[in-house]
């Protein structure tokens, strides 16, 4: 078993890196608090023993050697940015306890055939960067480097620009190393493990995912001296679609989900009617069908209804990933080791996306999920038990072992 | 008559200060820009042979002297900040018209019985520290020195610091001033002068105004891994509030108004439900009885319409006025004025609130109009004619000079 206090306090030491308001993290992608965020966690790694690389994305590689020099390594790992507004966990855990199987390696003199190595991969989130799971997919040969290095920020900044800054572009070649398997850790970021009292995810599905960056236009005038029937307030498209998206995740109950989470009203102006108001939604399932349908209709309804109410509407995909099926043989080594370690745990879907989802499609890859309280991510009070967080690890360990071979 | 040529000049010599992005103006108040605003006015005002005043919330007076030293000035002027995106001529024009009387009372060596003087009165868009016509508020005794110096901007700085930073905080105790009476030229704001083929409008009253700023609060969460009937999204709040603002409005026809012009979404991430949503609500109308019924329909049913997608609403005014019925006899002499030099006029209500609107509760008060082209303004594509300029500037120089007597 692994050292759960020690993961613990790991886990409360990063969190000191780029706190929030409200006792979370504000560590966003290639923010000086990431960079900072990065060096502990590389000093960590060498103090283990390990060997660092570093690709031309920012993807960090820390590696313990295998006994046999021809295997391939098995890879662990998830990502150490944050929301602006996000927890201790996400992501987070996943990195840390893949550093953690590798302290508890050493501890017990274990060594494997395979090499292990325990990556971060560079702006999962996505939210000062779309899309999610950047450097993943870049890694896996969705996106090319030139267009990930495109990406801006709500301030116009680059993402490659934004990474120089920080010190953490490597020259490694960007999907150049070939995986034995990959294992993700990772907090629920929903209710069911807790409701259902399991300590264990074994996730078999994802969601699948539709980023779609909607444009309302109207007109700036004045909200006082502009009669009612000359109007034309982008804020009332804004309206309209919000409840669009809302009435399209609920007619494809259960396993749908939609919300719009980012919008910027142009000029923002207590006495102006909104001249134009930009805005993100975000539509899953894990049911490819169903998600394109959902789309299809989004896309058929939102212009229609704004132009109802005198505004134009204009979109395009931000982000999208298919909904991904994990290797069914690393499955059961998570599977297998949950239930040699004694641990409750049962087959789920994830509702968010992972670097796992991309990785899934260059390597056989696994994901094991721990609750998390209430269910609750994506808010600085996300919160998982110390229990949970050794259990998840423990058998992270047992499988990444187990796959590692002794 | 006035030097047309010369108003315009002068117009376009102040709009190349805090220059917009799209051909108008960003010379919000208490800005660096509306520091040099003032300056250069000042300046100008001084070439004219004016003696200058600066009150304690930098209300500026241009004063030039009367033939009677018992009688009280006539007051003339409007204001020189802007909206973010705003035009070159939305207050600019009441303050530089009024300088232009003083100049062409230089030209023809009239001396005026009473003295005249012309104001810029602090931050009257009320975009950056709401409420809007704060400065002539607190002149009239709306609202005390204190509470205007402890309005905040969206960065959270201070309305009274922000005054002392640019350095046009003066000493003169606010509102020590008597008026003979007070004239304020403004674009109409709105297309109905244009519409009618009218040079002149007679402001005969204004509407009144409620800003409501309200809170929705749900709870942040993840927009993938939480199920629909656990989310709290704010959003929602937010569409529904919007379209019951409409609604109001358009159930009040003819003659009122509503819109949310200023939204702000926390955190404000494409992948978290929004946990808050802060806006402000504009409701207008020139009725009083009107006015309230509708404030009263609003916060009876917002809440509702909240609690019923699981998130909770509060509010409070930020900005308020009854509607203004302006003095007879200073409405007569524009009147008077516009018949006498042969422009077309009809009496107009203004549907957007002026710092007219506050003194006309401490002097005899009127207001002239010219059109504006398609009615639009708050906007930087606001846009007026040179002649329509002079004739309003013509009509104005009539009134007051009648008013202040030869
Ligand atoms: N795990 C996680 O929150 N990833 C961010 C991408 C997403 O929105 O699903
Ligand atoms: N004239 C003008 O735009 N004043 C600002 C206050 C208002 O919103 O009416």
């Amino acid at each position: 078993r692994i050292n759960g206090d020690r993961l613990w306090d790991t886990l409360m030491e990063m969190a000191k890196i780029g706190p929030g308001v409200a006792g979370g993290n504000n560590r966003q992608t290639l923010t000086d608090e990431d960079a900072e965020g990065r060096a502990l966690f590389q000093k960590w790694c060498q103090d283990a023993g390990c060997t660092m690389g570093l690709d031309e994305i920012g993807n960090m590689f820390a590696r313990r050697e295998g006994t046999d020099p021809d295997a391939l390594p098995v890879y662990v790992g998830s990502h150490l940015d944050t929301q602006p507004t996000g927890g201790k966990y996400d992501g987070v855990l996943g990195v840390l306890g893949g550093l953690e199987i590798l302290r508890s390696l050493n501890d017990l003199g274990i060594k494997t055939k395979h090499p292990i190595v325990v990556t971060n991969w560079t702006n999962e989130e996505g939210t000062r960067f779309a899309p999610a799971m950047l450097a993943s997919g870049v890694f896996a040969g969705k996106h090319s480097l030139d267009w990930a290095n495109d990406r801006t920020d709500a301030k116009g900044k680059r993402f490659g620009d934004e990474l120089e800054r920080i010190g953490w572009k490597g020259t490694e070649k960007v999907g150049d190393r070939k995986m034995h398997a990959f294992f993700e850790l990772h907090i629920e970021q929903g209710p069911i493990l807790e409701a259902e009292g399991k300590d264990i995810g074994v996730v078999t599905h994802g969601q699948g995912l539709r980023w779609i960056e909607c444009t309302v236009t109207g007109k700036e005038s004045h909200t006082g001296s502009t009669p009612m029937h000359m109007r034309k307030n982008a804020g009332r498209g804004l309206a309209l679609v919000t409840e669009l998206v809302h009435e399209i995740a609920m007619k494809n109950q259960p396993n749908a989900v939609g919300a719009i989470g980012h919008i910027d009203v142009y000029p923002n102006s207590r006495n102006i009617i909104p001249g134009k108001v930009v805005f993100t939604v975000d539509l899953r399932t894990h049911l490819l069908d169903k998600l394109n349908t959902m789309v299809d209709e989004f896309m058929a309804r939102a212009p229609k209804l704004c132009e109802d109410v005198g505004v134009s509407f204009e979109s395009h995909i931000v982000g999208q990933f298919d909904p991904p099926a994990f290797d069914e043989a690393c499955v059961g080594a998570i599977r297998d080791a949950a239930d040699r370690l004694g641990y409750s745990h049962m087959d789920i879907v994830s509702g968010a996306g992972h670097d796992a989802c991309w990785i899934n499609d260059v390597a056989p890859t696994a994901m094991v999920m721990c609750p998390c309280v209430d269910g609750l991510s994506h808010n600085e009070a996300e919160e998982i038990s110390k229990e949970w967080a050794a259990a998840g690890t423990d058998v992270l360990f047992h499988a990444v072992v187990e796959t590692a071979g002794i």
